[in-house]
């Protein structure tokens, strides 16, 4: 029973369904088209909250969350706030950290290596001159972000350097940051 | 008193701190130097968790925060998940959202602006033969980020034109998405 248990799911996914999504981009890769949404409400001063719901991919919308996602930005006092959570620039991070051991472990299982424990450390530099239009020359957003990785798997050291380079560079919201993508801002 | 609050305050941002704050910066320009931080543990698939609480900015670290901010990331059914949270891509809307309306919110209330109201609505493209690595000539990370914005404010439709654009060039997440930042990835 264990054998069969290992071969069907392997870090949490399940082996199975990964091989029935990859074949049926592969046949159609429209299907591979998605679309993210967020819905944002201003609240007062620093804080604002964000509904996450629906998305379409896999050529439908999706149904499947029986509540809206709520999480709330805000600024801690030096910034000007409450703490009445944390900050974009914070949340970013999650976000990144997120998306970076998600496909670590994604392409590990399709690699067919266990991982055994993954945790990160993210930290990320931002001169606040830029953000206050204070100085021309400073760098708006972060200058660079650095992501530190605990990762024990039952494979070589080469292979893990392997999987982490690939997953570095096949992680959306990594390459989101590392690459630019045009946002467009409109008034409706 | 009531004129006595609008001075002292617009938008819920403190104008006196705001005042001070900027004359500190520019008095000495290190104080903009922020690091802001998150650490995340996996848990299972495409399930993880963040852990949010203490930076360094203004010249010192924080410890306005008397706990842990944290967030779990998840994947939909159709992403081999269980909706345990939303997903990396959307926390980056989500992080998109706040930080330009706080940037709007702030410019505005420099520049003597009152807003009554901003929401907004975001979309973002991404083609998952990136993520999947089933298609090299596809992006990996959102193809393109689209911000629809309702603001109402007690301005001319020019001025909150030129406000926009002006939030939109200084809000970090947006030029972190918009521009190149570098990401490194270590492991410990």
């Amino acid at each position: 029973m264990n054998a069969q248990v290992d071969i069907q799911s392997r870090n949490g996914l399940d082996l199975v369904q990964m091989g029935q999504t990859v074949e049926a981009l592969k046949n159609n890769p429209s299907l591979a088209q998605f679309e993210f949404r967020a819905s944002n409400q201003w609240v007062n001063g620093g804080e604002n909250r964000s509904t996450i719901r629906g998305f379409y991919g896999a050529g439908a919308e999706d149904d499947s969350r029986a509540e809206d996602f709520v999480f709330t930005n805000g600024e801690p006092p030096v910034l000007l706030g409450n703490n009445e959570g944390a900050n974009p620039v914070e949340f970013l991070l999650h976000a990144l950290a997120g998306c970076v051991t998600t496909t670590t472990v994604l392409h590990a299982a399709a690699r067919g290596i266990t991982i055994r424990n993954l945790s990160t450390r993210l930290s990320g530099n931002i001169n606040l001159e830029g953000l206050l239009a204070l100085n021309d020359d400073a760098t708006v957003g972060y200058e660079s972000i650095r992501i530190l990785m605990d990762i024990e798997a039952d494979c070589s050291e080469e292979e893990l350097d392997d999987l982490l380079s690939f997953a570095k560079n096949h992680s959306p919201v990594c390459n989101t940051v590392c690459r630019p993508v045009s946002v467009t801002l409109e008034r409706i």
